[in-house]
């Protein structure tokens, strides 16, 4: 799936939004996640010219629509869906959790514009900014009591609708490679020497400790890497107990 | 599982933040998806004393911990997990991708207490605070040049830990029930009287138009609650179109 493409068919529309950090919180939401088409409808003047003066995200807050309502802003999409963080409300529409709608989100984006509709900060989605949508989109939290905060409402759902489909990291990580058994033992070996010089080892139960001690090692999961390192320190343990 | 016992365990450690909107954001965050312990290490005083004023979240800010060193703040942890959202640095850590690690935390705070850090707003975790990391998380993001906002990290990593465990809707959603094929017929004999009135009906096609429009009134797969009102809006029509 060319991600890009189908990211690009995604409207982000926020409504009547009051608070100039939140429209820019979004807007960086939609940076990190691979979104780029914001749209306002009917904001607080202020708060929007503001968030437009602010750093971060420039391009995405430059190039964000203004709309007068509802119906004009979402004009050009054959799927709107709104976003609440309750329960109680959504009656009179199907309602799926974040995690199921996002792949039906994902599915409809390759055909074309989707719009996914944030209410304010303070009343959420009103009935009738509902009533244009298809269906509600519901994040699963703790309690109802408490609504989401608006930008971290937008990253959470961008988060899910990019989740598993962005590139991994351009560096691949690359499990550790694990110790050979031969530096394993040879610390193992040097260990016990260490513990036998510094009298932590019991003659009369010398076959034990070590077989405890062997067990220990394999535990401790080496890689590598860190084996050189560590046969330096106890080599240099082991020199200066021989030492004294 | 029992969701609210094993999220008691999970500490969310912030170091050095420095915006009180953040602190707050991240205490909302937690509000929201179920967590309750807040540690912060070495924060900005008046930031922390700022948030601690603020409303919302309020429990979770006053029971905050404040520590002088990370050392502290996860000693009493049995596994501790930095976050980052750039895939450059850790290196010389594991790296997991958050929808990857998430079910790795989970597992562990059935048996205890869990950390999971959060760098400060400018620099992120410095290498000295993910040297106490036994891993890394990553949120995949779409470009690695822009960080995310701390408080929308915590939502988004809070998110995904509680993602599918959190109870559903207390009113659980019934899917609508489908109108019965009586009254589906019913509507689509109104429309033809209605389109037949209205002189949309071609003599000469009406076998077929009949045909299209039966198929019509099926993909519009009305609910059995709809129905009755698209039956009156038919026959007001019907009446209003007959009385000609």
């Amino acid at each position: 799936m060319d991600v890009s493409a189908t990211f690009s068919n995604l409207c982000v529309v926020l409504i009547s939004p009051r608070n100039p950090l939140n429209i820019g919180a979004a807007a960086r939401a939609m940076l990190n996640f691979g979104f780029s088409k914001l749209r306002v409808v009917n904001p607080y003047e202020v708060a929007f010219r503001e968030a437009r003066s602010a750093i971060g995200a420039h391009e995405i807050l430059q190039s964000a629509e203004e709309f007068p309502s509802v119906a004009e802003a979402v004009a050009d999409c054959a799927l709107v869906v709104g976003t609440t963080s309750l329960g109680h409300r959504g009656l009179e529409h199907t309602l799926h959790r974040l995690e199921e709608g996002a792949p039906l989100i994902r599915e409809r984006l390759q055909a074309g514009p989707v719009a996914l509709l944030f209410g304010s900060e303070k009343f959420g989605l009103g009935n009738e900014d509902m009533a244009h949508c298809h269906w509600l989109l519901r994040i699963a939290t703790a309690d109802e009591e408490h609504s989401m905060n608006l930008g971290q409402a937008v990253a959470v759902c961008l988060y899910e609708l990019s989740r598993g489909t962005l590139d991994p990291p351009s560096k691949p990580q690359r499990a550790p490679k694990p110790a050979i058994a031969a530096d394993t033992e040879q610390i193992t070996r040097l260990l016990l020497d260490v513990l036998g010089k510094s009298g932590y080892v019991n003659p009369v139960t010398a076959a034990s400790t070590e077989t405890k001690v062997r067990r220990l090692v394999r535990r401790l999961d080496l890689s590598a890497r860190d084996a050189p390192g560590v046969l330096g320190m106890l080599r240099q343990i082991l020199w200066n107990l021989g030492g004294k």
